[in-house]
């Protein structure tokens, strides 16, 4: 002691917990040796695990009664599957003695020293000022990322789509929270009342690979969730966890545009049964892109799907479990477009439709907090 | 009816496992359509379902009360999926008009025509005379692929070793029914008293996919198993399903010269704990194909592990846990390929050792029927 060794104990459940975020950030190939690592820090009273992957930081912080401070950094996939498989209950020692000492971990009659980097490599992510503050309740959140992450484009060409768009939004039930994703083929977007502080928010586009990691940091009990943000980076705090990652340099396409505001035709469907039907009458379809048709008259839904090398399949809806009164339909839309929205829809799905090539408006028919618009393709 | 329809209705669930076991023997990626394809064959009071890869032919006869024989082949994946999304409890009609028609399928308001290929073109696995027959309890045969395919090699130029080598085997207890496997790195031999009608049995290499399917079919209850082969070909049949594969035409190796018979340096070591250090162990050697080291001296094993660009590990076990009486010897073995072995072993495991570079025996303490012998690697 009190000659440079970091040294403290921890508890087997609370480290892996930990290490579990952190590992999530680092990314599995990586050309940078230090990128590979976790960094931690013991200090008076607390230890801190920091991960990045130059867009992302993760950081971790947990009281811990310290020993002796000190900090490096070691490979995080290894320590990570060393700590799982560490048994239930242990006790896990940790110390270093600085410099390019290998770091020791050991946990009843084991052991392991684990190679290090100095913290001096290890990249700092700086979050710079972050003048917009504001609180979300964790479900909240939760909530308008499952009912919008789903539409996020793959394209990297179209990297302005690769994340939900949030901002204040102008209502005509005044300023809204609202999170947007799109990419071309369908666009969703989720509103919620406007927290204190975040009323002058700009619009700020979060990289997918950010939304997923807080997602999985919404799953475990957290009430509420911190925000700070700037025009560049947005930081995340759940409990001890702190997310910090860059925003997406570019601008979101002007949205409400597409969403359709005139759609006249009115279809409810009982969400369970229509999904059910939607999955059966694609499943002849092996190839992902081939449309589903919905062919509609008054209080009759009939679905079909063909595939020329398969075969044909179609399902009849109607009766209790069909609402559809307007003038006679028929639209296609990709099997897999429409069970991503009925996914998040619970009791009733509502579909407004203009023509067979207009998008078309859909929606929680017992909750309009969240629109879809689905683009449909030709049948 | 009486047209030369094909027609009969069948219940959903007596279907879908059916069309499970189907399904798992098509090939995904086929050359030859009508390989993508299941025969469905409606005779009186039966319908038998049939699917091929050339190398293996999977039968399912279902006691149906057919409306009007007849048969055709159709697409297995679609056919399955559609039927599995089919809701439980669902009663399925199927007809077919005979010729280049599409099948027709209808549950409730569900309908789908599937395109069929003719009957003509479907490959027939001729099993020829089948001279050696004998009855298997279904937990005997489970045992002995469980306890051996782990050691079936990949390597596809060993081709006769790409299976579980049959046999009946002298032993000095007399005539044994004994499985063997091996990949050069390690053997596995389990054998059990033999079968009436296997005594003059060729030995049979038994490929591993034909292994797998048997093995699948073994999970569901079944009591017994009745096998029935050739020189050339095997038969299993489990309740309604017959299962016949070609054979591996080769020379399983004289594989009794590399099982060690002198090895006196005896560890007994409890497998949980063992399993255990072993997988914390050699967690520190991403790259798999690294060692764990054994180092015994009297009471005492250490297990370590290095990676040069991670670090090093090692635990300690002895006590009541840890027999070992002889001189001291250390020896490594491939991480997978020990815990391969102790997921097969209950409760003490055996080791019997002759030096660092000579095969080990290993066994299960308290289950003479299986041996395992295991290559060490350089440490």
């Amino acid at each position: 002691m009190g000659c440079g060794t970091m040294n403290f104990e921890i508890e087997r459940a609370d480290f892996l917990k930990a290490l579990g975020h952190v590992q999530s950030v680092v990314e599995k190939r990586n050309t940078l040796p230090i990128l590979a690592n976790v960094m931690i820090a013991a200090k008076e009273g607390a230890v801190v695990l920091t991960a990045t992957d130059m867009e992302i930081a993760l950081t971790e912080t947990l009281p811990v009664p310290v020993k002796e401070a000190g900090a490096t950094t070691v490979p995080a996939a290894p320590l990570y599957e060393i700590v799982r498989k560490l048994p239930d209950g242990s006790t896990i020692t940790i110390s270093h003695r600085g410099g390019t000492e290998p770091l020791s971990l050991k946990a009843g009659r084991f052991a392991t020293t684990l190679n290090v980097l100095p913290v001096e490599e290890f990249p700092q992510l700086a979050a710079g000022t972050l003048p917009v503050r504001f609180e979300l309740a964790a479900s909240l959140l939760k909530g308008m990322i499952d009912r919008t992450r789903f539409a996020i484009s793959n394209e990297e060409t179209r990297y302005y789509l690769n994340g939900i768009y949030f901002h204040a939004a102008e209502t005509p039930d005044g300023l809204r929270l609202r999170a947007v994703a799109t990419d071309g083929h369908r666009l969703a977007q989720v509103e919620e009342v406007i927290p204190e502080g975040a009323e002058r928010m700009p619009g700020v586009i979060v990289p997918r690979k950010a939304v997923n990691e807080v997602r999985k940091l919404l799953d475990e009990g957290a009430v509420k969730v911190s925000i700070a943000l700037s025009e560049t980076r947005i930081q995340f705090r759940v409990g001890g966890t702190e997310l910090t990652s860059k925003l997406i340099d570019g601008t979101f396409p002007e949205y409400e545009r597409v969403i359709p505001r005139q759609n006249d035709k009115v279809l409810r469907v009982a969400k369970k049964d229509f999904a059910e039907a939607v999955g059966r009458v694609a499943a002849i379809s092996v190839e992902r892109m081939r449309p589903v048709k919905l062919s509609l008259s008054r209080g009759l839904l009939v679905l079909s799907a063909m595939s020329p090398d398969l075969g044909t399949a179609s399902e009849e809806l109607d009766g209790e479990r069909v609402h559809y009164e307007a003038a006679p339909i028929e639209i296609g839309f990709q099997a897999r477009y429409i069970t991503d929205i009925t996914d998040q829809i619970e009791g009733e799905v509502e579909f407004l439709f203009a023509d067979s090539s207009a998008p078309t408006l859909v929606r929680d028919a017992a909750d309009l907090s969240a629109l879809y618009v689905l683009m449909p393709m030709r049948v």
